[in-house]
């Protein structure tokens, strides 16, 4: 186990650099977050292990995206999940064990997952391996959240209350968060990445792999929010979602036609409610 | 071409939305970027035209993010642009044929565009559609460049020149923006979208369609720099590479290996030079 660590990439890595101000020029040690490719296999009873995702990744809580990405895909829920697993294949060198991961069903998928997903896809990516326009456009969706929202006062006190839990940003300034909350404000988990998609879908990873479900009052992210984020909100059954930055026209229309609550803009001073 | 005109989705879209600050609530008009999925087909000489990726993107430029793509993943060099074109299927809806265009090339590209993109993309994806990691990593890489590069001054002075370019970013605070600079500092052109890998394809897709090299010596983009953006300013040609945000880990060892100049959390202040 212990070597296994050692091989294992860690969320951040120290690098040398120059500072150059207008009046000096300094070395100072920096550190920046890890980027790495994680693949996803699926494999299921009858069915050997095939690929279905490449997204790049801040290594760490890859069970979780896995997990997190298969369920806001569609391709399984929550109570399919038998195991994920590192892979153990002779071909791999030992680095490359821990940038792919193997997702094991109960039974086979919902659907096929070389159909949507005959592609890979990146660390900003949801509409990835969606071979048309239509493919990218159709959301899976959970049952809507029918449970209390956050208030505004709530709302606005999100960001704030993300941002005191994000030490890989604290560190590099370069990573993006998401966390899930409560109607009350409370923050129940929250997951930093390089790509804010896969924050996303390791805080409903995290959710799934503990036995909870991802379908909660609200989804808060550091950053803006895309068409994805709010598909994936969907697919996981979330009552609101809470950017600190704008939404686009694609989000709040998806937004709107799924019941799904969406505020961007949102800080201490004010928030914006688009649907 | 009025009626034309009239489909076609524009770079904004308005909507009223409730703004609630702690001691007050209105309802004013917003502005919104506008994200629409847009689809790439290729065609050359003797092979129909087939898909080879599907994007999200802010309508605009979508000819110069076509040309730029196809560019950036080596499938055709500036010389093999033919034509673009909006589609005309009889299948498709007015407003769709506007979310789907076709390249053609004077000659079969240097690739199979089936091979490492048989899946689609999204508005901030440049792994999409690589079929494995080693797939993901390998860049296409274009002539490095020998020019002369933009001195920490000049560079320190990129974010705000690119900033005083950026309309749609002023009108609804929620896209990228991407600009190809000489070492001098004089900014040649600028694009906008909601994905930031979008905005590059856009700034070389508008060199390539004008006839111009999109090698230059400085890219400089307003949001952090990923590995995909440092592919694409490698798979350009291009010197250097300026960013207002952060840089990750995969980022900085390809601008190493590749030779391309990488500065990150870039202002009037100071910026950090990683290579």
């Amino acid at each position: 186990m212990t070597s296994d660590r050692a091989r294992r990439p860690g969320p951040t890595v120290r690098v040398r650099v120059h500072e150059i101000t207008p009046s000096a020029a300094r070395r100072p040690e920096d550190r920046l977050a890890t980027e790495e490719p994680l693949e996803i296999r699926l494999a299921w009873p009858g069915a050997a292990a095939r690929r279905v995702w490449v997204t790049m990744r801040t290594p760490g809580h890859d069970f979780e995206l896995a997990a997190g990405w298969l369920v806001h895909e569609g391709l399984a829920s929550p109570a399919a999940i038998h195991g994920v697993a590192y892979c153990t294949d002779a071909d791999l060198t030992p680095e490359q064990e821990f940038n792919v991961v193997t997702v094991t069903l109960t039974s086979p998928p919902a659907r096929d997952p070389g159909h949507r997903h005959v592609g890979s896809g990146s660390s900003a990516c949801g509409v990835c391996g969606k071979d048309s326009v239509s493919a990218a456009l159709a959301a899976p969706a959970a049952t809507p959240w029918t449970g209390a929202l956050p208030s505004p006062d709530v709302v606005r006190g999100l960001p704030d209350l993300l941002r005191s839990q994000q030490p890989l940003f604290s560190r590099t300034g370069g990573v993006h968060a998401a966390g899930l909350a409560t109607a009350a404000g409370s923050l129940l988990v929250v997951r930093e990445d390089v790509g804010r998609h896969n924050a996303v879908d390791k805080v409903t990873g995290a959710r799934v792999l503990a036995g909870s479900s991802p379908a909660e009052a609200c989804l808060v992210v550091s950053g803006r929010a895309g068409f994805e984020l709010v598909q994936k909100a969907v697919a996981a059954g979330i009552g609101s979602l809470v950017a600190v930055g704008a939404p686009t026209s694609l989000s709040v229309r998806l937004a709107a036609d799924a019941g799904l609550v969406l505020y961007g803009f949102t800080s201490t001073e004010r928030c914006v409610r688009y649907t």
